[in-house]
């Protein structure tokens, strides 16, 4: 059991049925109905506690906005390369299922579908199957919401609904393998939750069960390990789906079930949620899925909230990637994009699922400056400078919606 | 100020000042004099607390030694590829000074000498000068002293005074660049620690000065941040000398001082301190400095106290580095190095003065093993079957000391 695991237990046994009572399914219910009350990355909003399943993050590096949505605030990133738990977003679509599920890691099942030998398998089982560590930025597809005029509902996320994670798992690939290769043609990677379900409504309507391309089975891993450590509750433990490269939701958390086949999902969050809908359109399994991630990159610091910067040269730096694809550079700008700076990629290549550090040295005379960043992919796709609007506020990768505005003194 | 720096504040504002206090000296006069009580490699010491300046550490995943000893169990390391702060050991020359030297970070002073235009710069004019992250394996030179049969004096490391960090700061050579350049041939660059030195004694017998060779120059950076927080009072915050590839003594906490000069330190810690001395031998400055770390490498799961494994694939995996040079590869042994088998070097590479991940699937019957591993590193160093005998336990790099016994059932 890990330091975080035991820390959670510690706060839940002292007073948490309450607590998880609380959080029912009014998170559920709250993500998909409410209405931003902050002003788009704007103040944000009045510190709430973080929830039982999460009390062990810390709570100066996060903005709480329910007990499903929490935040990294921007000021916590700093030159981190690897965002450690402690601060790493939360968003859960149905409320964590009991931490009494952790307690026998390896007996964890997964039924495995779509492939020629069918079956059950135990987390035990699956770690002889291979070992291998991948970094990959994990993202809710809604991070940068709260830079949308329009001000879709969700959570008014801003930069802080995304990090930079090391998961160990076992290759999808090799559980594939060893069950005698795929039975069909499939287009489709499915993966089910295993949240518990609230009774007397259709499964579909709430169950999280995503379905990918088939593209992805190469770079897909069942990780039971985040950051070198047993996977959290909070984050997924025992274990979870990471398909690196694609936004949050697609890395099935608790995932029970695993099918290959060649339709998408019927649930409710996959043919209805989550899609790039046109504003004011309903949304529709006709429209794109959130699935890869576009190139986006923002600056970490220095940050206005810091106050003012000393006149000179100043060491501008923050984060970029690629979706799948690898960095190929950055640039910065400090007057609305009209001159671009290049930055150089710092620290280590963690491979392309990964963010890049950037920085750059400017000599900034006093003045005020809107200091932005922009990435361009190895594919050369350019972070655009607007956002592509759309009902729900998915897939902010606008340079200027990520701009800051700091004061040189 | 970081969540570690917050929760160690609070603590010590409950009664620390008893703590620091008892802190005192006797952690420099235990390590320097002490006789290891702790068979080699086998029961921990009976738990101690952590010492107020790391009270913010994991507990679960430390053995305290003594108040400036304090080591990472084997257990804790599990997957990790980057060590978390909460778990990585801490070796402490002198008590670390007080923690009102983090209140003014931007304010703190280096001395620079040996450059064409010497004068101290505050850790906020460093900061103009570069940017860069650097991943560095580090590790106590007496890591490893606990399987020495010899049992020489000195804390009894098993592997736990090592990990693998990710280190933030500027560039030295732009330091020496924004100075003039060198003033002279210098062979040595020598930093020297911001601790409080005890009253009526010869400094040079205490003050913790190291000197490395020049040739380090081009690698080593003045850090202040550590895995992307604000570098922390129990590593040596508000800044640090980096030297990849160097054993841990040589990377100077609180650096107050750094010189280039033509010659090696008259401090005791240089001059006599850890020194390769024949056993037997008395330390002097003519016999090798631990500097540069050796190739080496070691299984972190399963281990036996994890109970018996399950008879059949068996996947068996660790960490290697080679100091400055890059691994090249790693192999497993389950009979005492008869027989090798070809290790995958798993995870992200975070470049040569990291360390790798490592995994191989083998398929184990019933039975009991030693289960070693070997690296080898860029320049065809391999990592040898026995350790290097010597009076003080340094550069234990010996395969055969760092097996593991696995049952198999």
């Amino acid at each position: 059991m890990s330091h975080n695991d035991l820390i959670a237990r510690r706060r839940m046994l002292g007073g948490a049925a309450t607590a998880l009572g609380a959080i029912g399914l009014s998170g559920w219910a709250q993500a998909q109905t409410s209405t931003p009350t902050a002003p788009a990355a704007a103040v944000p909003p009045a510190a709430k506690p973080l929830p039982a399943y999460a009390a062990w993050k810390n709570p100066a590096a996060m903005v709480v906005h329910s007990a499903t949505t929490i935040e990294t605030r921007r000021s916590a990133f700093g030159t981190g390369l690897i965002t450690p738990a402690q601060q790493l977003y939360i968003r859960n679509n149905l409320p964590a299922p009991n931490a009494s599920i952790l307690e026998q890691r390896e007996a964890w099942t997964i039924s495995l579908e779509g492939v020629k030998q069918p079956r059950s398998m135990t987390l035990a089982e699956l770690k002889t199957l291979g070992l291998e560590t991948v970094a990959t930025v994990l993202q809710c597809s809604g991070n940068g919401r709260g830079f949308f005029p329009s001000k879709p509902s969700g959570t008014p996320w801003t930069v802080g609904a995304a990090g930079c994670v090391l998961w160990t798992g076992v290759p999808l690939r090799n559980v594939v393998a060893a069950l005698g290769g795929l039975a069909d043609d499939a287009k489709f990677i499915t993966g089910t939750g295993g949240e518990k379900l609230p009774e007397g409504i259709d499964p579909l309507s709430v169950v999280v069960e995503r379905s990918v391309p088939i593209k992805a089975l190469d770079d897909c891993l069942l990780a039971w390990d985040m950051n070198g450590e047993p996977l959290s509750l909070a984050h997924g433990g025992p274990l979870r789906l990471i398909v690196p490269g694609y936004q949050g939701v697609n890395n099935i958390k608790y995932i029970k079930r695993l099918a290959f086949g060649s339709s998408e999902s019927k649930a409710k969050i996959m043919a209805h949620g989550y899609r790039i809908t046109p504003p004011g359109a309903q949304s529709g399994p006709e429209q794109e899925s959130v699935w890869e991630m576009n190139v986006k990159s923002w600056i970490n610091g220095p940050l206005p909230e810091a106050g003012a910067v000393k006149a000179g040269l100043v060491q501008l730096h923050g984060v970029a990637f690629g979706g799948s694809k690898a960095i190929a550079r950055v640039e910065v700008s400090t007057d609305d994009g009209k001159t671009w700076h290049p930055a150089r990629l710092t620290g280590p290549d963690l491979g392309r699922f990964a963010w890049r550090q950037f920085a750059v040295a400017l000599k900034l005379p006093a003045g005020n400056y809107q200091v932005a960043s922009r990435a361009v992919d190895s594919a050369g796709n350019v972070q655009p400078a607007e956002r592509l609007e759309n009902a729900h506020g998915y897939n902010n990768n606008s340079w200027r919606d990520h701009a800051i505005q700091l004061t040189v003194a």
